[in-house]
């Protein structure tokens, strides 16, 4: 019986969380109830909450989710050793991990004001984890003697905004390729913090 | 008669544009009502309706203010020059512009998607006019020899994500002063289009 739940779990979860973040981006948070998210996965409002104890637990598990993969996905990419290189692997890496992740990418910015605040706490540490990679970039590059910038924290924030911003208007059926958008943004980055 | 309902609007309508900002930056457009944001304001429902037809139009009002203040302010700005100080320029006035509105930024990208067809494509006209205002400025310095880039409008649009994403993270009150964060924006704008 445990193992029948789990089963059923393993399969629901995903298509919970890809009907949660659909209904959150077009909708919001707030104005989207547990009774919508079951009638999109096309289960009963009760079977929602064999997999979520409620609707706070199910935007934290989206947002947690959503930056455990970028942390992971990123932890297992094979990393370059000059800080060059690292930074131009950073920046393909980001661009291509939130460009296919839209809606994803909007709720975790926009949705942020509806975590409690122990949750917040949790997702801002997360997002910090993933800003300490690419500030480790530019620390190393300045101890190259390749980048230079005023503060790297704030370097970092900036850098990041600038790339993810590409999500808000940039589709990959619109006329500029993927290959051609990646190499715009790295030529600006790279010199953003050029020594 | 009609000279009274005109003042009353002319007090009411920054009123209710301010606690309709505030509410839809705190709960989305789709969960926030009429009766709340008459509540807000301290006026019956009802009255609501003097200043404005509906919902929608409450929203695009907002928005399109916001970027008619938005394109007023920098039109009513002198300009320097050179490309190299007019970017300087257009980077302070961008930062001060946006750090004192955080709340209409949020909405202003947040809300795009409960506009409607037609509302949209004014709304994006006019955020193009204030993407033309910084993309005539890169088109001046590469034509002056100081500034190179591969493409001038994704770089307006990278660049303006960087300097708006700041209003994510910073709060005037925190412990980097705008001066100092101003620097550190000019120095990777500057650099990240640099001949």
């Amino acid at each position: 019986m445990a193992r029948k739940q789990g089963s059923h779990s393993d399969i629901t979860g995903p298509k919970v969380q890809a009907a949660a973040v659909r209904l959150i981006a077009q909708h919001g948070y707030a104005a989207v109830s547990m009774r919508q998210i079951a009638a999109e996965v096309g289960v009963q409002a009760g079977a929602l909450y064999n997999y979520t104890p409620d609707k706070q637990s199910l935007l934290f598990d989206l947002m947690r989710d959503h930056l455990v993969s970028l942390l992971s996905a990123w932890q297992s990419e094979q990393k370059p050793s000059d800080a060059i290189a690292r930074l131009e692997h950073f920046t393909r890496f980001h661009i291509r991990f939130h460009l296919s992740r839209a809606d994803q990418v909007f709720v975790a910015y926009m949705e942020l004001r509806n975590l409690t605040a122990e949750n917040f706490s949790i997702i801002e540490d997360l997002r910090r984890d993933y800003e300490d990679a690419l500030e480790a970039i530019l620390r190393a590059g300045i101890t190259e003697g390749v980048f230079a910038t005023q503060d790297t924290r704030v370097a970092t924030r900036a850098l990041i905004a600038m790339l993810t911003g590409l999500s808000n208007w940039y589709r990959t059926d619109g006329a500029l390729e993927t290959e051609r958008i990646e190499a715009i943004y790295l030529d600006l980055v790279r010199k953003a913090v050029s020594g």
